[in-house]
């Protein structure tokens, strides 16, 4: 498997509007076919010195390998939802993984 | 769903004695019984400057809830996992998200 995660920190927390629209592109994206099965996220409650709550929506894609991950990124829904997200955010993590199964 | 994402990064990246023990272990700690799907990675060939590509490691274990998560973190396997390995890692970084399915 090919695991894609993805952490997002709004630019600006308090714009309800940013939230509701970049939650929703998230959702919309979920639904590209080559994602195997897809997670949108918020922090969880969790809190220990080691966690990183501070993002505000995570993205797991799990793609069944490299290939399909490959495709996604060029596929037309998500250069639209780049197109339409990009300016909402202030920072971007990805960290991307290859499993053995 | 409760998705747990740790990235670990081995104190020393040269010691391949630690990079076979921090594997082992982490194999072995995704039989938990909790865990509903569990994933272990190393990173993918993918170099964007978004990606942070330096860890050695990813876990990626999905949970039906916060509560299985929780008795996960207490578990007698998490536990020994923590005591056989902690030595092996110089940096570890956890995300906890809540999922809307």
């Amino acid at each position: 498997m090919f695991i894609h995660t993805v952490f997002f920190w709004l630019k600006d927390k308090e714009d309800d509007n940013a939230r509701k629209a970049l939650h929703q592109g998230l959702q919309a994206l979920a639904y590209v076919d080559e994602i195997q099965t897809g997670y949108i996220g918020t922090p969880a409650t969790t809190r220990r010195a080691v966690i990183d709550h501070t993002y505000d929506f995570s993205l797991t894609f799990i793609f069944p390998d490299k290939t399909a991950h490959d495709s996604y990124q060029v596929h037309p829904d998500h250069l639209k939802f780049v197109d339409n997200c990009a300016a909402l955010w202030g920072e971007v993590k990805v960290y991307d993984a290859l499993t053995e199964d």
